[in-house]
């Protein structure tokens, strides 16, 4: 059984997507619609992808396919996901759902009517050592969560979009907290009833990307449902590396992860070398280079995950109600971010 | 020259003290004075102390010496400092400086008066780890310091009077967070403008210590005048062992410390052993011991740097003022913590 | 196209080979051959094998496949490979390739013969962290190498005929620091033209695997043709779990890769859980599970390269000329042990 | 009690000498010979030294004084000690204790014959990690040590002598393994019987320093009368900073010291700051600086236990029948590394 994917967009995660499809057998990849033809077509090329370019996604919706992967700015999520769902199309689509929860509860709507299927990307619950973590914390290996941490940071994202309130519906906190919320509410297997948060913007001018309309930091704490309080730090004007770190203190014990920065590998090199992780400021002096960093961050994994999903007719561990859950979370700490007060999450009501 | 100085109270901070002086030539303890005549009695051997056992601390304040060191539950710092203070003495006095801001403003008031000196013991300040991270920030290694976060955690105190109200005028925030406060305002020399906070008992049962009257677990956010966000977490309740963490984010790098946990010896050990660190739940298996653990966290070379204070009739690093500074702070993260909303700090006037 | 695999064993080894085959799409299991019914059958069922049980490996020879797994203990690795060889296979031999050099050049001479491939298996050479270090090295990172060190060790290996040395040939070097070695050579890419080893018996008395008759503990050193001096050690006498640490030193840095200790998950577990690394001694405390453990140390990822090299008929990484060059070294390793000297390595002739 | 000492010498060791001595109350310095007056002034200047500066050291030795330290290279201890002890005066001086046996004998037994005590100045037996390990150790936690590992590496010593073999005596191997020997036979509690070694030249062109005579690069291996071996790695070709590890492996667990590099602190600086740890090639990118290093690495703790021992009439931990059996080892080390075999130590008789 040949599963048929196309994707729209040609960016930075459209290479995360091709490439994780290359490694899957039983995909095919039918072709890629961009408004930038060169990338587009650097990437077929580069994943020796059978099907052709397309400049208008609609002409590429209309191909036979079982599922369209969408990797476009978070301010189309909403006309596209709605255009492959009429289709009669799987969504794979990035996190956030949508720039705000009623862009999201829509396309969740849409989905239910067409009777298809969001995948939600969210890699790290597919990531091995964040997986292992869940399953240790699912054996009661610390006990009751009672207390934790998410902290990603790096030093900003690689498009102008990123930057701009409209684009993308917000900055560190929807781009790099949705990630840590994500896997929080995963971690905890509760609900958050009541939020807190604040933002700054530290680093405004972006060179190249202008100005940084978004917040480039943004602080806050989740209250669960049992009680449980957690910190999120996102920041995306910290130099050195990629760097995402959870800890979860639980009554009987505590777990650190960190895939990023503890690593099987330390290097001192004077004469640095190629890579070694993504945005690394430099590689000579100390580093820790995380080998297989696509399959280590849980790319392949959770694409396998969403393909296997299709082939058994599955619900997927993400999918887009628990998109929706997330977005409502964050949109609740934005609001707080204003009144500078503890404000309750509202859940949008899904039959 | 040498420097005399009477204890009151002989519990495990007056064992820390009384450590110290043993360390530092020409300091003489001329006594100690407690309501517990048998831990008083085996200090006095244990240390080879020179000085006799008062029952009633007036009989020790009536003595000839220099400063007093007042080693006791919060809720008897204002009462024994201003009795000391009154007599000419200077005062050692240990975090906090007292129960509450109106309690600490008379301390210090009492001590312009009489012309005395607070020494304030906020030992991670003089902590080698501490100390060289100080040195990085302040010689512009991380650039400036926009977030951050500071962390402390044990099992629980091991005296009953810690976890009830009236005695010691809050929980884990005012016995654990006021370190990381006192630390963190101390590394991004600046002005704390505004805090949050929320707080819970996670572990109300406190087996012979009786009920947890004050919250053992306590999550806030400093907000500096330069516009930095610096969250701390505080608990009462995680197994392994007593851990403290720092990490600093600056435009220009990152500075973790982490003196307890990130130690210069990894130990595995299927029979145990003696002694790795305090509050420590096992010794077998892998374990971080810490060595010269006093010295680690600064005991010794905080009383040198107050010795020498007195000698050199300097101002220590952490005065009084210091001391009623971060109090001020701690009050109002409770404020927050009863409001649910961003509390401005209000910092007592002080000629 | 599919490759049909038949596995003769039904040990440790054989499960790692069966769940590795069963990742990889376009493999099937054609039957299992092995003394042991019992644990035949439980593979058979646990990976859903379409292939039967046959009690005598000759059997299971006579069917067509591609390729022959041989999981047995080193005494049977001469006379299956030449049977498996005879009947036209290619074969997957867990390393050591033989008990001496004598055995190994006969298998090697014997591929050469049938035309067939021998798929020698190191695992290390697949794993992540041992490729990423492998290209920082090829890359320049660190220089010219001139001096590292290699490790393994764990408490003991899990069958009896390990401590034999009729059935294995050899103990802890053979064993574990045929790993170690045959990493070096890699790294260094440099012929070992001198060693050193000596080596010990520690822990005589092994309970039900009954006496040790082979060394459990080994440290020797590689004299490289480039002047460089690596050290190894090796041993069955340490408890705690199963750990792997690579050292490499040169002239513009070091690499130091550990997948077995430095993770990226730290636990602290006062109540344990179920798994954390081959070989735990204990959950509780703190410990370092790996992640997706047979993918950390290169499993799958071997038997994927093998299978590749099947279908586009291309000679391993690790073929049996390797195997045979890395038993080379081990043998004059143990002549060592005898002489107390650094001992010439001898390479057999192969055409 | 005032303990009167005389400095010889006014380079990097001096410096240390001088800095351990202004820590501890009750020293006094009566004065420093050196050849280089401007160094010996700066060193005068910069500890507050009372005494006055020699050009000749018999000077120094004719002044009433308790004790001595040589702070010499290594080809002037010999005479410059028995020199000392003609005067009566007790000895501080710096590993090794000469250049070889012949010379370390004539040294001993002039102490023995002036009953005046040698003091062997090896700092990491009072480096507060390694007396720790040793707690451990001794208490049992490990069981009986069968296996280990020494290393010490740095990119090279800062002074021309140390590379030439009349002055030094060796390399890398009497520079760096006599740290390490030192260290090993004090953990194991056991003497060395058997020692095998080879030594190599990577970096023979040291620019300022002329001409490499000397192994910079030593690989031996000691054999313990308990039947342990241990490792020991020398490097003077290592970039990045100096590194100190032990590894001790015992049958019931084991421990890693590395205070050089298991920090308490890790930093990222764009920026670079002052200093992070002797030779370190940058403080650019992740480094883990030493906080009070001098005190890390045992220098205060080493002399303040030598005073002691002047004072209280004591042996001191590291007397010079200490320092003459290490040295034993190192020669037998240089013996093999001409015999390529193993090398029985012969220690020599004192009564």
């Amino acid at each position: 059984m040949v599963i048929k994917v196309g994707i729209i967009g040609s960016g930075f995660i459209a290479e995360h997507h091709c490439f994780a499809f290359s490694q899957i057998p039983g995909v095919k990849i039918i072709g890629i619609s961009s408004l930038d033809q060169d990338s587009a077509l650097k990437l077929i090329e580069k994943f020796n992808i059978a099907g052709p370019y397309f400049k208008d996604y609609h002409d590429l919706l209309s191909q036979v396919c079982d599922a369209i992967s969408i990797c476009l700015p978070n301010s189309l999520h909403h006309e596209v996901s709605l255009a492959a769902l009429s289709q009669g199309k799987h969504i794979f689509i990035e996190k956030p759902l949508a720039r705000n929860v009623a862009e999201g509860l829509e396309i969740v709507k849409a989905a239910q009517k067409a009777k298809k299927t969001i995948f939600y990307c969210e890699n790290n619950i597919y990531a091995p050592s964040f997986v292992k973590a869940k399953e240790l914390v699912d054996g009661g290996a610390i006990g009751k969560i009672y207390m934790g941490r998410g902290r990603e940071h790096h030093s900003g994202p690689h498009s102008a979009w990123f930057y701009k309130q409209k684009l993308a519906g917000g900055g560190a906190l929807i781009d790099l907290g949705i990630h840590d919320i994500a896997c929080l509410v995963w971690y905890l297997n509760e609900d958050v009833e009541k939020v807190f948060c604040q933002t700054s913007i530290v680093s405004p001018d972006r060179g190249e990307f202008g100005q940084c309309e978004v917040e480039d930091n943004a602080m806050g704490i989740l209250y669960f449902e049992n009680g449980a309080q957690v910190s999120i730090e996102e920041s995306w004007t910290a130099p050195s590396s990629f760097d995402v770190k959870i800890e979860l203190y639980g009554t009987k014990g505590q777990i650190i992860v960190n895939p990023s920065h503890m690593a099987p590998l330390e290097v001192f090199s004077e004469n640095g070398f190629g890579y070694a992780v993504e945005k690394a400021s430099t590689t000579k002096g100390w580093t820790f280079p995380i080998p297989a960093e696509s399959w280590t961050f849980g790319y392949p994994q959770e694409m396998q995950h969403f393909i296997n999903c299709i082939v058994e007719e599955r619900i997927p561990y993400t999918d887009g109600k628990f998109g929706l859950k997330i977005l409502a979370i964050v949109e609740a700490m934005y609001k707080s971010t204003q009144s500078g007060k503890i404000e309750v999450v509202f859940y949008p009501k899904i039959e």
